[in-house]
């Protein structure tokens, strides 16, 4: 990795509305997407033909067609492709609010994939019928995508149900049979139709930074609110999403300082304490040690690294 | 039809967890669940196999492989069904809650739903490449009904959605086709992605007694309630659920006051207050018009009428 990390946060976004989406669905061809990067949305990616690595915090493992994978919001990874044997995929979009409000349709599969488990891989090699099957769905779903119906819409919406729960529901049973030990305790439970697991407050303590990123908040903060140790949330921070939790907390403040340097006229100064920063110097030392430039010259730039 | 109506109102029940439910999935092969009634869930239902027909309110069509038909709450009902060629049927069941809390994964087909036009027809006939496509997500369905763990319960739901939503689409788009006048609006509305309908007030009329029976309503209050003119909601009553506002509402009390009368040891006369009768001569006299008995004596033979 560079010394600077060309990090970038995203939102979904809608090239045609102009606005932050909280769903889609992507065929990429282009690898100018796969360099290291991080959203605070959820990807699913479906590899339909080449060959690559993908990285996700400290895991890596190879693309080829039929793996599935899901990179959770705020992960950092990267894709390295082969020029020989470039990839296609299909990419899938959720935005975490989408995951985590009940009135979503997408709420019931939040339930199943924001319960952290280290033993449940972030990938899935389909292969034989099981990927005939997967090709089969995303193909249906990439069609339905194309239809501009609101029959249409929900027909893809329940394709892409049935996509994640039919991923999640192989990897679980896959990471219970590889396992000498007996089968996770979550495999266990969620194999049983009346045990339906509860949000776990893993995900919900990342949720709350990036729906709390502008007040003060703190490990003290947190550690009241889920009733869990400091040191226990510093060290799900890192597993989670890469970072501990100061640095983590200041990306998602720069982000939203970027997005309003580049967006409005306002002063440096007033965007620092607007997106939570207690001083205007904390501001200006940590925009400059994530971004190797003040915050003007960002401006300036219009956003250029 | 017969002078005494054979009338019962069900709900969604499960035989083995004892307890109402929001959603089934079944296999009908048995006539017994034929003849006349309704219930104040949706019904879906598509012919695998035999001939028969269908009576909702006052339509009446032919059955036969690739018909689906949708039911809505109250709506009387009954099949009439050829003895030679029997039929087997897939029967879907949805709550009325369920299609109309925002937080059900059925709220977007809900809202498809319970927007009334008169011009759609509550079946459509599936033929060729679209019955194989219906054939194949029944049985899909099916398959994943009989798994009990929770991703089959989310793969199961995403399907039905498909399911209802496919069928909703044909059956709108054979009605603009087929009608010499231009496409109703609420196609033309709805081949539009951004103009999602709101759900019609229409539907939501029958929900409001569904809720409130026990409370003192009449056409005034629903007329302010819904600010539609007192004779008009009679009409659309009649449209809606075959009976007139006064004669429903007092079937949606018995129904309540029957399942009173079987399951506790309550005085009929508080039972008679509990559902909404304004006292208990009234209740006695729709009581004996609607059942042919009084309450004492239905609750003496347990119910058989």
């Amino acid at each position: 990795m560079p010394e600077k990390e060309p990090l970038y946060i995203e939102e979904i976004f809608d090239y045609v509305s102009q606005r932050p989406q909280k769903f889609a669905l992507n065929f990429w061809e282009d690898p100018r997407y796969f360099k290291l990067h991080r959203h605070n949305f959820v990807e699913f990616m479906y590899v339909v033909k080449g060959e690559g690595t993908e990285h996700i915090n400290s895991i890596s493992y190879n693309l080829k067609p039929g793996t599935f994978s899901i990179v959770m919001p705020y992960q950092i990874h990267r894709i390295d492709y082969s020029e020989q044997n470039p990839l296609s995929i299909y990419v899938v979009a959720i935005s975490f609010e989408e995951l985590l409000a009940p009135s979503s349709i997408f709420y019931r599969i939040g339930e199943l994939l924001l319960s952290y488990d280290e033993n449940v891989l972030p990938y899935y090699y389909f292969e034989g019928k099981e990927k005939e099957l997967m090709d089969r769905l995303f193909k249906e779903a990439w069609t339905y995508f194309n239809q501009e119906d609101v029959w249409a819409e929900i027909i893809l919406k329940a394709k892409i149900l049935e996509i994640v729960a039919y991923f999640d529901r192989c990897r679980n049973l896959a990471s219970a049979e590889n396992s000498q030990r007996p089968a996770p305790s979550v495999v266990q439970n969620r194999t049983q139709k009346d045990s339906i697991p509860v949000p776990s407050d893993y995900w919900q303590l990342v949720y709350y930074v990036h729906k709390n990123y502008n007040q003060n908040i703190d490990l003290k903060v947190l550690s009241k609110e889920f009733h869990l140790s400091p040191s226990y949330i510093s060290q799900l921070f890192k597993k989670l999403v890469g970072s501990n939790f100061h640095n983590f907390l200041n990306e998602v403040r720069l982000q939203h300082a970027c997005s309003l340097l580049l967006s409005t006229d306002k002063p440096v100064t007033d965007i620092a304490l607007e997106v939570g920063f207690d001083s205007y110097s904390t501001f200006a030392r940590v925009f400059h040690k994530h971004k190797g430039m003040s915050a003007q010259e960002f401006r300036k730039r219009g956003g250029a690294g």
